[in-house]
């Protein structure tokens, strides 16, 4: 079986932005698109900021492969949200690498 | 249900530094503590340098609630991994969440 393959974003967002409305609409992205399996993001709650480096969410979508991962990618919905996602980070950090699965669960 | 609890690692290694060994290291320390529920982990195979920030590997543990994960994190096995694991890296950044699961598999 291929590996699984995750896109994994960290983000600090700029002050003034509903980070919820932003994540809304991540939301409605991700379920409009079968191809993503799955979606979790979570908001750092320790705040060791010399360890956050001042990310304060991590988003995570893990896809059947990396070319399930490469189709979301360049869907337009996706190319529309980020080009609106650009405009509200401070600064991103972005990864996207074929899960190499230690202990199960796998994702 | 109480949220899982990721703990999210982003790291760039110090150059010479044997990776395969410490993801061994951190492999064996998680085989051993069943309180870590599932850990993966993945190399960045896109490299845009401008997006991953120079960061090349990504380590997410899963916990069942923060209260397993400040076990572990306290544990004297990943306290004295984190000692070594310290001296290996040349920079990381580090969060820690409860997941919100938007789209299963939740994990």
């Amino acid at each position: 079986m291929a590996n699984e393959f995750k896109h994994l974003v960290l983000v600090k967002f700029k002050e003034d932005v509903v980070v919820e409305d932003i994540l809304k609409g991540l939301e409605k992205l991700v379920q409009e698109m079968d191809i993503v399996k799955s979606f979790v993001w979570g908001k750092d709650d320790e705040s060791h900021e010399m360890l956050t480096q001042g990310y304060t969410h991590a988003i995570i979508m893990t896809f059947n492969s990396k070319e399930d991962y490469k189709t979301f990618a360049s869907h337009p919905n996706h190319v529309e949200f980020s080009s609106t996602f650009a405009t509200v980070i401070d600064k991103a950090v972005l990864l996207d690498f074929p899960v190499v699965s230690v202990k199960a669960p796998a994702n």
